[in-house]
């Protein structure tokens, strides 16, 4: 009997153990910031994560957000975020307004995923793309790192990347994050995609940076609706504010492999936008041609 | 009695728990690419790899593969898989050719690594140096992404990254990625190390790029063919194409510490090769000495 | 009775089989060189550690160290360290001199962090911030990575990826890491932080790379003996040796936001040291100030 007990006390204590960590283990943090990896700024956070709990599982989305770029923050989340498990809590630090009136907040989308992040337009896309499902205002006075109260500009560290961390880890519910906001947000603003007797207009967003090619906010539909079958040629026009800087007939293609090294190409990339690349070169260097909320791009048969 | 059995049930189910995340926990996924940090190509394979089992382990080799470099892609994964575990799973996305007729493949090397790859010359140097095992080829009606067939062009993330991820976390089994190749692959031609009548030829698979220096395929077997102590001298000379760039007697270092600054040495690199540096300078910069199939080095007494 | 032995057994199999994973979970081993992220050099040392337990935890400080530079290591490493959980293993390699008769060393804070590093002035602030518990030598007979007897320069993966990730996963103590050392370290040279007649005086350790802030090594504690208020201004002036490259009155804020674009500010940084900005610009381009132990920085009232 006596044997017994002290079974079933191991057993209870296992089944103790094992809870919070089996738990635990599934918190993911994504971060995202403009510090670059050069310094210690992103490991640090980091710290601050694993000191809340050591079985978070910390990635990265980039660092590498042009220094203060709101807009570009906005589109890597929009880009991202729909790929990673329901839950996963996102901390994005592009913040040139630090201590300023702008608000720290947390968005829960509808599609479940969390955002931790100043409120200075960073939501723009994400709010549009998956809908909000309800945000909060950090309550700074109980979610910061203890004994950070007297430095005044790391906020990325002290209030999102510790405040992610305890909601990724359930230290803390979504609750406790702090007050409830109304369902609205800081909105960037830039020409949306829209069709019109046979032309399509929309904006330039970002480049695929790495191979420089352009991508646009134009989805497939909307092409559709110019009734352009893959193959076929549509003409380009791109305007920066109200110069145009390129315009031609390009063919729509599939797949890079069908066309020539060094043509022009539209395609769909991987949202299914309308691009334009040449083929195995940089577009954006060769017509000059870069991104943002003043760039626009016209398709029309 | 009671007691007993209710303890028995815990212990079994406790049990059952137990397996699979240890299983699991133990998957090693290792992510290369051309695509750069700069954006979240990279990023969203990982939150669909967290999306098939958040206890999946993952890493990167490196994303600055220079765009369509085939020839790097090839020799990175030669240069670090053999340093992971059996069993860990690498993505290698580098494919000029995505959507025409290469091949998405999976290869097991005879060192029980596993490598999820378009079939374009990638895999060259470890199946020279590891060997193949066994390829099979990815099947991509069962092994992609669901909701993902309208998109034309992101294979990386759809069906490489989401692939490796159900092979590491044993959702699938290596027979489960589709049927069977024959064991060959698409081979990248370079010159390989030979000795003849006491001189050496090899070519510079790639450059130590942080410091400038400049490697080689020459295993020190070869030189120790050429009769050469450490601390002797070796004639070295550098072509690219048939254009000489490069003539000098320099001394053969097993340290950097045994040179003075600035002094050209030679020395064996941690994969054992024949390299070629400045001490604490840049070798490739100074001598304007890069790689790829088509550069050449020769080495004699 | 047989029943319950069976579950007595089967209880202590899983107390067992609980006891590493869960103790070696908590593992983290952080890295940092100069290696930059290009080749592969960085992925083989996380190779290496997952060789040794695939459960430990890795995360990077930063691999973007200007080659050779140790300075810059061991400031990085005095940012980043104090924010991780005690117990935390730090893996450093910048190592202009390795093969030649400085020491491989792992270094114990009063902290409880672990670093792990040539003894090549590495270690200079860390000893100073937090302390040195300890220090051991590496017994580098016993901790190197099997067969790697052979390669003679990348200590950074067969002896320092593989000693810390042994420390960090329990496979050795502290002690089995090789013979104790007296408390003392190889230090580099550099100004320090003073206060004498109204005036502060200090060393530029390190610009916030990312944005051109100038950072100081004066904490607020030294400032604050000035006697200026937040929002007062303080007379600054920098050098580079003996050259006065900037003098110049500049309002001290707490946030960027209470200046206008484009002006100097002087504030806190996340260390609460002393720093000097162009607020959303760049002040070390605009000024051409830079860092290293010969730049000073010198503030009045």
């Amino acid at each position: 009997m006596f044997m017994m007990q002290r079974l079933y006390s191991l057993a209870v204590m296992l089944v103790l153990v094992l809870a919070s960590p089996t738990k635990a283990q599934k918190g993911i943090v994504v971060f995202q910031s403009d510090f670059g990896l050069k310094d210690g700024a992103v490991s640090a956070m980091k710290g601050v994560a694993l000191g809340v709990s050591p079985t978070l599982k910390l990635e990265d989305l980039t660092h590498e957000i042009p220094a203060y770029n709101i807009w570009e923050a906005a589109y890597r989340l929009y880009q991202t975020v729909p790929y990673y498990p329901k839950g996963t809590v996102f901390v994005s630090v592009c913040d040139p307004g630090v201590g300023t009136e702008r608000k720290s907040v947390v968005m829960l989308t509808k599609s479940g995923h969390y955002i931790v992040t100043p409120d200075n337009g960073t939501l723009t896309l994400l709010a549009e793309h998956l809908g909000i499902a309800e945000i909060r205002q950090i309550d700074e006075a109980i979610n910061r790192l203890r004994n950070s109260g007297a430095s005044y500009t790391f906020h990325g560290r002290d209030v999102y990347a510790y405040t992610a961390a305890r909601l990724a880890a359930r230290t803390i519910t979504f609750q406790q994050v702090g007050p409830k906001l109304p369902a609205q947000i800081v909105k960037l603003d830039y020409q949306r995609a829209e069709y019109s007797n046979g032309v399509v207009k929309g904006n330039i967003p970002v480049l695929d940076v790495q191979y420089g090619n352009v991508w646009s906010n134009i989805p497939r539909t909307l092409i559709d609706q110019l009734g352009v079958k893959p193959g076929a040629s549509v003409r380009v026009q791109i305007f920066h504010g109200d110069t145009s800087l390129y315009v031609k007939t390009v063919r729509m293609v599939n797949t890079f492999g069908e066309a020539p090294l060094g043509d022009d190409v539209a395609y769909m990339n991987s949202l299914l936008n309308f691009s334009i690349a040449v083929n195995q070169g940089n577009f954006s260097e060769k017509y000059k041609v870069f991104s943002g909320p003043d760039w626009r791009i016209v398709v029309s048969k």
